[in-house]
């Protein structure tokens, strides 16, 4: 492919982009293709010879899209939103323009500046205490997910933990000490915690244990409910390490309460000590509101925190993968993750005139994503971003009054929180069983009709929908539409007052896909409710 | 950004793409910013209100391309090439068109089918055995790095090595055993493997230890190195359960000898047996040239190894990211990496109707990276790839051929072997020290004048200069132009024929380049040459 026939496929592309875009809304929001739909339609291997662009690009619309979930159709209220934005997508194109595994600073100096600047930028937009800006010890490091976010502070926590425990023992000692504590330490999360604190557990070979959050908190992990954890570890020999708190949980957008988890954290690990437990805030999803004053009172704990991870690919416009973290002393990572020996290390990388991202992060490779947050941060500016947010937030306390106003057919759980709203199904009899099984039925029913695209969970035993109007095409008509389709067919599940407008093939795909679904969602069980939506 | 301002702005940004391929020749290929430019350049925050993207768009030529080392410019013959090509952005471009975290079947199935498609085509082209296929019990996924997908098996490899090593034990008995295990556990790779192996030592938390590989097997790992290792690991009663082997190491391009490799670890170590060694195959850059038949007879062994790996964005014309890693049983990521109940996990995802790639990584979320590599096999034809290969495989027999034509100045090392000439400079009077002097001076003097850029490595304590041919705008020019080069500097520093050209600041600001990189290049140590260039 010559420069003019990428001009000329680039432009083609871009015409079918738009398309996409300007029409998404008209299309079956989620997909409903049947497994290995793909592998049928598709040759067994490359062809031989090569291929003319416009014979590649027809195979987009006829057998890629169809096999798509739209995830940015104004249709899709479902898990939390991944925003997209034609400035995130010019910021991806030069991204692979200007392709480099820039794995330390000299590879493309740009690459690691920019990461710099932008998410110093981002720190003082969620006003975020100043001691995680690179101008501290701290800093900020563009990973690809929450959870990579949670997997790395989580070793270099544990690597932390090991060393500073240990420091006073040598040899066969220090071997002992460190094959015990490995097999002790723990690190805890709140039962409503995303499961990629299990997971990075998991990976990182250590314990995990959730912390009760009780409905009368509101779903919040308190530092009372982290105090009675910490002291039963202490019974059971076990050596908290770890803890992950959330801004914005993913089954309710909860907010755990900071200041009391902080104040318990000093009380039984005193901070900046041998034994202090590393405190993350994962804020994936609502952090994004932080770029609003009115939400910024939630960062006033947070100097008392290690880490702090939020998602510009979620909730602010900024295409997948631009999970945001910072850290309060780089230097914790860079002690677990660089390779380099340390007296090396202190001669130039800790001299602060460059710095290597590489040991900050798992993978050694990394590509130039600061250009799409740069390039989303100046195109919407301050204002256009805390609009953005305030949109969302404003349909969420719609839907949630629309909601409220059939009292007779639904209950509101949680929310309108971050424009989340989270409700059953009531039943006319009562009784939580019931309401649970009405809820899954109703739940079923309007995703197997793909109007609209929305996720459920088990909250504190409780079956319920989730409404999420954070889309970017999200606009009160189709949060309208949606409520319109809730009640349709709640009348219809519990009141019998239609039947079901689908036919026979229909039924069979899609409970092919809610159980898929439903299983993937609740699978890691109650501790976990909808484990999947915080990416 | 409404529809038409990003078909605007899209097309002015694939004209500057165009235009930035176009002259890159012509552009200095390393950068020579200051450390921090960046920053004195660009504002203190994002802006109040949003920006045009005419302006957003100058600041890239202005203020990100100065900062940018050009990996596709002719003159980038340093580490491993990145290689970008205009089907790969096409790639990019709809993945972020198509932003969703694809974190299960449902969530895109076309993310997840396509990949399943493209990698089983390339698992046939690189004639991998059928073990590593997805309609048998293994199959391919898409890593971000070589260095992600080494994390990835080898946590999967350590947790079954201690579930199948322990699986007579229960209670406090298991407990201290696994404690035992895991403080007693060593990962294992040649002392030529890439750096990376060490680094996800270091995040499994589980020991790292190296096998010499020398001068006489032309650094390549054998089966006897590897026995004497095992041998004194038993006597320490260390517990090795993972391997990393290379195909096309980062110094030399060597290849370990597969072969007598699994002979070893069928001895030691029975296979599908307790205790069983993982071992993983390295083919980060030169497991492209398998795309041509006459390299085909290195896959002889694969059968007997658990898992391969391959970088579509290294020699395959694949922009960065695109790691490809094969293994031979799925269910050993899955065991590690899942957070679902085996009960539930067996019903849906094993029974093989959906994968849900989430539990083949450390990441939850993903990108639709298929696309590019659907793109590029499409485009290219396995004809188009094979001959790019060859192509450049001819240009480093050529490259080697004229540093031959100079003993006076130039002993090879290595190569040439895959596109990679390694070699240093001769001293008129002997002695390895004047060499390894001579051969560090002509390489910084070289990368400081900016004309091309190369990398050097300590191999076999020799200081040596790697010269790779694989860059997809390379052609004999340029290296004939390299040569020349290389002639003159030798010349000029060893001969004294003609003085530096070079004026006094720019000599100040790329010694502090070349000395970052240096560091960073043989920083850890000697055991591991050039550690970042695979990436």
């Amino acid at each position: 492919m010559d420069s003019q026939q990428f001009k000329d496929a680039a432009t083609s592309a871009i015409d079918e982009i738009v398309r996409y875009y300007d029409t998404i809304g008209d299309r079956r929001v989620v997909s409903n293709v049947e497994p290995g739909y793909l592998k049928k339609i598709l040759p067994d291997g490359p062809p031989e010879e090569g291929e003319p662009w416009a014979d590649i690009q027809k195979d987009i619309e006829t057998k890629i899209i169809p096999g798509l979930t739209h995830w940015q159709s104004p249709n899709f209220m479902a898990f939390f939103p991944a925003s997209s934005s034609f400035p995130g997508m010019l910021g991806e194109l030069y991204s692979s323009a200007f392709t480099a595994p820039a794995f330390n600073w000299i590879c493309s100096p740009a690459v690691t500046e920019l990461e710099t600047v932008v998410l110093d930028w981002l720190a003082k937009l969620l006003h975020l205490p100043d001691c995680y800006l690179s101008t501290s010890h701290g800093g900020g490091v563009i990973q690809g997910s929450a959870s990579e976010a949670i997997v790395t502070t989580m070793v270099a926590a544990r690597d932390k933990y090991l060393r500073e425990t240990t420091s006073h023992l040598t040899g066969m000692e220090l071997e002992d000490a460190i094959a015990h504590k490995r097999s002790k330490m723990v690190a805890l999360g709140s039962d409503q915690a995303h499961s990629s604190t299990q997971k990075a557990a998991q990976i990182a070979g250590v314990r995990y244990r959730s912390i009760p959050a009780s409905k009368e908190d509101g779903l919040s992990m308190t530092g009372a409910g982290l105090e009675e954890v910490l002291k039963q570890c202490k019974v059971q020999g076990l050596e908290p390490f770890y803890i992950t708190t959330t801004l914005g949980t993913t089954a309710t957008c909860a907010v755990d309460d900071f200041a009391s988890i902080a104040s318990t954290l000093a009380e039984y690990a005193p901070p900046d000590a041998p034994g202090e437990i590393w405190a993350h805030v994962d804020a994936a999803y609502a952090g994004a509101a932080l770029v609003c004053p009115e939400y910024q009172h939630l960062t006033a704990s947070f100097q008392h925190f290690h880490s702090f991870d939020m998602n510009m690919h979620k909730w602010l416009l900024t295409n997948f993968d631009a999970s945001c973290l910072f850290v309060k002393k780089r230097k914790d990572l860079i002690d677990a993750l660089s390779i380099m020996p340390s007296y090396l290390r202190n001669e130039f990388s800790d001299s602060g005139l460059v710095t290597d991202y590489r040991d900050w992060q798992i993978p050694l490779g990394r590509r130039f994503r600061s250009l799409k947050i740069w390039f989303v941060l100046r195109t919407y500016g301050v204002k256009g971003l805390q609009e953005h947010i305030r949109k969302h937030v404003s349909l969420g306390e719609g839907f949630a009054s629309l909601v409220k106003s059939r009292p007779d057919l639904f209950k509101i759980l949680a929310g309108p929180s971050f424009a989340l709203t989270v409700f059953n199904i009531v039943s006319p009899g009562g009784g939580e069983k019931e309401e649970n099984a009405l809820s899954r039925e109703v739940y079923e029913l309007v995703n197997s009709r793909g109007e609209i695209y929305i996720t459920s969970s088990v909250v504190a035993g409780s079956y319920v929908i989730r409404v999420v109007s954070a889309n970017p095409k999200a606009e009160e008509k189709y949060l309208r539409k949606a409520f319109d389709i809730l009640v349709a067919t709640t009348e219809e599940v519990r009141d019998g007052k239609s039947k079901p407008a689908v036919i026979e093939g229909d039924l069979r795909d899609i409970k092919g896909i809610s159980e898929v679904e439903v299983v993937t969602m609740n699978g890691a069980g109650d501790a976990k409710p909808l484990a999947d939506s915080t990416v």
